[in-house]
């Protein structure tokens, strides 16, 4: 990981994300002199109960990310993993108040730093006459036998701001949020695992973890954890981190059992791909319901971070009705996601396709003379594909003629010549593969539509060669289509009779798709291989038709 | 970077993502067989223009993450960066028609495979009589001159969905979003900037990008970008990205000019930290505004990311009132973020802090006797401190005891003990810092209420100091505590004539909050340098008042 940044300077960087992230918000200030993140609409605080958090910088979108109506009304932001200083704690608690608040619930993770600064403005504010009371956010299920300062604060805090948020938006009294928040902890529990360490700003990453290891109970600030290992598959991984979160042995556990629902809380430390979020976030549901738990709720997204750590912690909260009319109750604050308000375990999430209709069958002499042809001249195709492309160009070609052989010994061919192009369109299609596949398919699908048993005189040859190629510009596919559109021009006619097709006449065509047209035309001197193979194919089916004369 | 995924294996790990995504979400499903995420309520759909996108898997939450009311009626995801089969193309667009929408639009990012694969989707749709329309998103301003392959399709394909699902879903008939797609996508630019590579499951980094060195310009499957030079200042980097992007000399140019409105999106390639994004999107609205362009709406996020790439890219829109209109209309997709409908340039984003109430003075004496002793002891605590924290302590002391002194030089010691507890209370929070300046202010300031003028009697003090050591508890501060209760109340009794206030008794008490906390006990054989310092200022305070008597 490096620790390479994209700031403006080491000093500046939380200044200048908060004025980013207050500036994209509608309802977001800052309090002037102060890194302190506040609800512009102060005026809706008047009577109910008001919420402040805040930690060291480093862990967005904590804290300021969930200002808003419904979570919490101020938050206060120290450097890079640095705690705030009381004065910033206390101009917000005043601000809040002065605002009319009925009193100020300070939502404090669970360190030292943060304890005795926030537990500061807290004694100051009282000295002012303020309503002040601090709920201590303990979450962290790594220990078993945790040290005296107690677990680590970690993500849990986010469900707290949550539910604490929507209690007080509901009018309820301070001291009765203290108590239910105070209850609600004993049902939270979260757990950590990196890959990768963080850095901050200015600094070397925080420890070292070799490639191919992971650190499992890691805190949000860089400590190592209590564990390291080789990296195992997200499903046992998951399963480790749940298993430690509900060991009964640990003091730190959170008690689980078959028939509890919970709410999930899947948070990315940073860096970890939104690709790798899904998979976790599926090995969790699962691991979850194999042990007969209901999953109510599902977060999953970047919520509590940690730098540019690549790792994720899973977040637990044994949920009650009361949990989930609070947890599902509306905010404003934007980094609160989008979410489902009914149960996940039990909900439908598979949809039945829809049948699709079989697709239909000409000349099976023409076909196997194609496909003899393109047999004859896969290492000729591949050797010319190898200057410009990977150098498969015969070999996928060759696939395709293999699969029409093969269909041509269970099948019946079609009297239409439509019903053919389409089977042929789908053979290609599944067998042959990559964007020649696609490009032959297209073509085929799109002419197949205008020649009929019925209909399928020159002119309605014509028109479904132009259908055809029209698919093909449409898909950006121009020269490839010339070739054909000239070529199968000439043939369905069945009149000229230039026996040499020209592949070489494309040495001076660009491949306008595909990666080879990211190479320079310099370095293209000899014929396109796609080229060739097409104007192979339509010599033997021009071969054929000029046989049957 | 390193490549380590947390997935169960390269070939799952799409469809463990997909399923980990539509089990989080209510209104989502699979289509069985297909990586195709689905609406769940297709009634919905019933006469209106269905939405379909899709494309290579390694965006998230591009594409799934934008199903939903208001966005797309389904995503189709292919491979790691490969383009999805026609085969699931087509069966999500049969499903939709199957459902009664008016028609079906295909939202497709420009590269050969996607246009290809879903080019040959809709003319077999076609085929079935089904309305199908395609629009393609080539918003990539990198190139000057582009290939024939034209413009990249990247991140402004969210806006797409956006915009057009807002106008499908108020009954917008087809070919009017074709038309109104047409004539946004004239307005979209966007620019991409790489500080590391990302890397495929299975497979080493994209390319290699040395410590310092960054890449502009990149795609989002990992090609190598424009133009490679050493990391610059976030500030630097984004107007760097601007001015290429609205460069009237580059054919993929966005033409902006002073008193355009934009939408802004701020999209995380992967893994840039959450604080970096707060940044960069500071950054990009500051350089937007010096240019006289007003910063209408701002969108800040993962929206289409390349993995884990760390990096990040810039899409603006040249918006009108119906842009604007369309883009802050509800939706219940997954990935789009809470948005402030009001512009963000001219929105007022400071707010005033309170006047906070000046802080008020006891005998001149006894402080300058403790910042005597303080400054004394300053390398007998540094040095104690060394054996079990970072040796600063005797500093950290001389630090407030100066402090004191030029604040007793300027200043009239109040008669009242408490306002003269709340002026050192401030003292020692400013200029001492750390743990121990927010312990010594704690205590100070919960004491200071309790002292006055006309009430300052042992019972008092008692009370004072009670609160003092109760505010420490709860701040999680016990150990020292437990030293300042015991001494101050000896002292403050006026009673007690023990000279020897032991500091020697504390070799046995553990630190139980701060830095050597997390040091274990048997490494403590030392008395705590924190009780040292302690018991000398209140030695020196008893010394004085001894002499007074």
């Amino acid at each position: 990981m490096s620790s390479k940044k994209l700031i403006n300077s080491v000093d500046s960087c939380v200044d200048e994300a908060l004025y980013g992230l207050v500036r994209a918000s509608e309802g977001l200030s800052l309090l002037k002199g102060h890194r302190v993140v506040i609800r512009s609409d102060l005026d809706n605080l008047r009577g109910k109960v008001a919420l402040l958090s805040g930690g060291g910088s480093g862990h967005e979108p904590a804290h300021g990310g969930y200002v808003g109506a419904g979570m919490l009304s101020a938050a206060v932001a120290g450097g890079v993993f640095a705690s705030p200083p009381p004065a910033s704690i206390l101009a917000a608690i005043l601000c809040l108040h002065n605002a009319g608040a009925a009193g100020v619930l300070l939502i404090v993770k669970n360190y030292t730093g943060d304890r005795l600064n926030f537990g500061l403005a807290a004694e100051q504010a009282r000295n002012h006459g303020i309503t002040v009371d601090m709920v201590i956010v303990a979450d962290d299920c790594a220990f078993d036998r945790p040290s005296k300062a107690g677990r680590r604060g970690l993500c849990g805090t986010v469900l707290i701001h949550k539910l604490a948020g929507a209690l007080a938006e509901e009018g309820c009294p301070l001291d009765q949020i203290v108590l239910k928040m105070t209850e609600v902890l004993k049902r939270i529990g979260t757990l950590g695992v990196g890959l990768s360490p963080c850095s901050v700003p200015g600094c070397l990453p925080s420890f070292d973890l070799p490639p191919g290891d992971m650190e499992l109970g890691l805190g949000i600030h860089g400590e190592p954890g209590i564990k390291r290992s080789k990296v195992a598959s997200a499903d046992e991984v998951v399963k480790l981190m749940i298993d430690q979160m509900t060991n009964p042995d640990s003091q730190s556990h959170l008690p689980l059992k078959s028939g509890d629902s919970v709410v999930v809380c899947v948070n990315n430390l940073g860096a970890l791909s939104c690709l790798e979020m899904g998979v976790v976030t599926r090995a969790a549901i699962i691991c979850l319901e194999n042990q007969g738990v209901v999953v109510a709720r599902v977060m999953s997204g970047s919520f509590m971070t940690s730098l540019e750590m690549a790792g994720v912690s899973l977040t637990l909260v044994r949920a009650n009705q009361e949990t989930l009319r609070l947890f599902d109750a509306r905010t404003t604050a934007l980094a609160w996601p989008h979410l489902s308000n009914v149960c996940v375990t039990g909900c439908r999430y598979i949809s039945d396709p829809p049948a699709m209709r079989p697709l239909s069958h000409v000349m099976r002499k023409t076909l196997e003379r194609v496909c003899f042809t393109l047999l004859e001249k896969q290492e000729e195709l591949n050797s010319l594909d190898r200057a410009a492309g990977d150098g498969d160009c015969g070999n996928t070609h060759a696939q395709a003629a293999r699969a029409i052989q093969e269909w041509l010994q269970d099948h019946r061919v079609p009297g239409c010549p439509g019903k053919l192009l389409s089977v042929l369109a789908g053979l290609v299609q599944e067998k042959m593969g990559g964007s020649s596949g696609a490009l032959y398919s297209l073509f085929l699908t799109a002419a197949a539509g205008h020649v009929t048993e019925e209909q399928s005189s020159a002119a309605a040859w014509a028109s479904a060669i132009h259908a055809g190629t029209e698919a093909m510009r449409r898909c950006g596919a121009s020269a490839c289509v010339g070739v054909l559109f000239i070529c199968l021009w000439a043939i369905m006619c069945l009149l000229t009779k230039r026996a040499t097709l020209g592949a070489e006449g494309t040495c001076n065509l660009t491949a306008q798709a595909g990666r080879a047209s990211y190479i320079a035309a310099e370095r293209l001197t000899l014929p396109d291989p796609g080229a060739v193979a097409v104007a192979a194919t339509l010599r033997a089916v021009l071969e054929v038709l000029e046989g049957q004369k």
